[in-house]
């Protein structure tokens, strides 16, 4: 077949039978397959050509909604469509395909994105506490809305701050991909809780006791770095109250959880030189079993990118620190911010 | 504590209960846990600094063997300790430690590198198909010593070409980490396998069908696009013969290897432009349980970094490749190598 010729393809899920995971594939966000070539040092797009930016919201896909509600070019927030979505909105969830014994099932979805802020050079971490908030109760009324379709099983919240950290776009924004399956990362951590919740009676975020892994703490949440950190400096926020769903926080919460928020961004920003980070939502499916819910508690991770992940990683999914999480604590600790 | 007083501290492995994996702490790949920054655009060494280079040797750690055994300044292949192992070979394993009802384990592992070639700017895919081969002899023969050291459960073999894929050095070289544990990913890929032969009575990896996915064969192996390939132009070798473990190869067998492997990574390259990329091999743990054996069937793996990988796929497990498999093989099909 000439290269011209490759088919159009509809976005479709495959399992990966032998890792026992799924992976997307995504024909929207490809240039032609012939086109693809390694980039040197690929940089996230400037304010000149920034759809996210006030003013260009005709250059976006559909929008979802808008905080305020009402607002017109005074928006603070937009939740959109995502312009070269991962899934597809469009696709019937059941047409699923089984070639030569291997599963297949089309791409369903929904990918979308929130833009924290109408002017392209304010981080997440510039925004005053309440401000997080609202971005936070954003995120949180849209996966209520997601919940509404019964094909979506789990929601994945996630940013993705500089180019060698995934992002595309340099205006501050984050990515919800909602997902007719559980990913496996997910249900992996599911069953871990359940089985400490098993041995002990308790749940392991309820039961943490953070020690000199602790950093900050608020009325409602504390933050500190995770005893086996995948990442150098690695912080991860939880809830002080059991909750399996993150959209269950309250608007008091939501803006507490903004300050502490900010404060971790602005800490690993100043200690590690403004690092490509992700910053993710960890919660539950929406239909997940009740026996769950005294084992299962949402949590923020955000995770620096301070050296590529190689070969071992991607081979053995042991991922090796070369900083002790005791170390990482004490110095996040340390980090003065002025207010 | 001051910052001058960070403790100093042995390689520990510890598990990460939350997602059942585990992490490896080495502080000899630390500089002062305070000096952590990000790095713009990270680059390999050059030649004029480069200890693997013939004429540098006393700049590297210790020696193991080289290839061939008794050349001096002549030699072809030299496997060394890792300069700054992420496992120490020093350690007790039987050291284990329980904190806050977490688990840890002494670092105990060997981290080896194989220099593929005395000169700087010599891949691996610009040797011979012969001296590719004796490549892989060499790692073969690094396995075999490995597995009289009964505390170790399993090798990881891996290549990380370009320093978005891992590299720290752009000499030709290869790395392997042999650990008192096997591996999450390692584990279900064993247990998807053994469910597979448990369905159908057959091994995935003899019974696979490549059809479009195929990119080319040789005497002793086949090479191909998986139906579920987790980056874009991924390629997997597989041997056409079951057998569990990468050191069970012959060396006509890794002649010919050697040769489809060259194929492979000229074609990987000329297509998609020298790409940062990782080779893997995928082998069974030294103490498998026999009634494996059916089921495990070793292979290679080599995973291109066409793009990041972002929060969705660290939070979710799940990748989103723009490419589909029977586009990419085809593509691959058609470069042309000129002999």
């Amino acid at each position: 077949m000439a290269e011209s010729e490759t088919p159009n393809r509809s976005p479709e899920i495959r399992k990966d039978r032998i890792n026992n995971r799924w992976v997307l594939f995504s024909p929207a966000r490809s240039r032609r397959p012939s086109d693809f070539k390694a980039k040197s040092n690929p940089q996230p797009n400037n304010q000149t050509e920034c759809p996210f930016c006030a003013g260009h919201e005709h250059e976006c896909a559909p929008e979802i909604f808008r905080i305020p509600a009402d607002s017109t070019n005074d928006w603070k927030i937009r939740v959109i469509q995502n312009l070269y979505p991962a899934v597809s909105r469009e696709l019937d969830f059941r047409n699923s395909v089984s070639v030569i014994g291997d599963v297949a099932v089309s791409g369903f979805g929904f990918h979308d994105v929130v833009i924290e802020s109408p002017i392209h050079s304010v981080n997440l971490s510039d925004l005053p506490p309440v401000e997080v908030g609202e971005v936070l109760l954003a995120v949180k009324k849209r996966i209520e809305q997601l919940r509404n379709c019964e094909s979506i099983k789990y929601v994945q919240v996630f940013k993705n701050h500089g180019a060698s950290a995934g992002a595309s776009m340099s205006h501050s924004h984050s990515q919800m991909i909602a997902l007719p399956i559980v990913p496996p990362t997910v249900s992996a951590r599911l069953d871990s809780k359940k089985e400490y919740y098993k041995q002990t009676g308790k749940c392991y975020l309820c039961d943490i006791q953070p020690n000199e892994l602790l950093i900050d703490e608020s009325a409602h949440f504390i933050s500190l770095v995770p005893f086996a950190a995948t990442f150098a400096f690695e912080i991860w926020i939880i809830p002080r109250d059991h909750s399996s769903h993150f959209h269950e926080i309250d608007s008091e919460k939501a803006i507490n959880l903004g300050g502490l928020l900010k404060l971790m961004l602005l800490k690993m920003s100043l200690q590690l030189n403004n690092p490509p980070f992700n910053l993710l939502i960890h919660t539950s499916p929406f239909q997940d079993d009740p026996s769950d819910a005294p084992s299962t508690h949402w949590f923020l991770q955000i995770a620096p990118h301070l050296s590529g992940v190689g070969g071992f990683e991607i081979a053995t999914g042991c991922y090796i620190n070369p900083v002790f999480p005791e170390d990482a604590a004490r110095i996040l600790r340390d980090v003065k911010i002025s207010n």
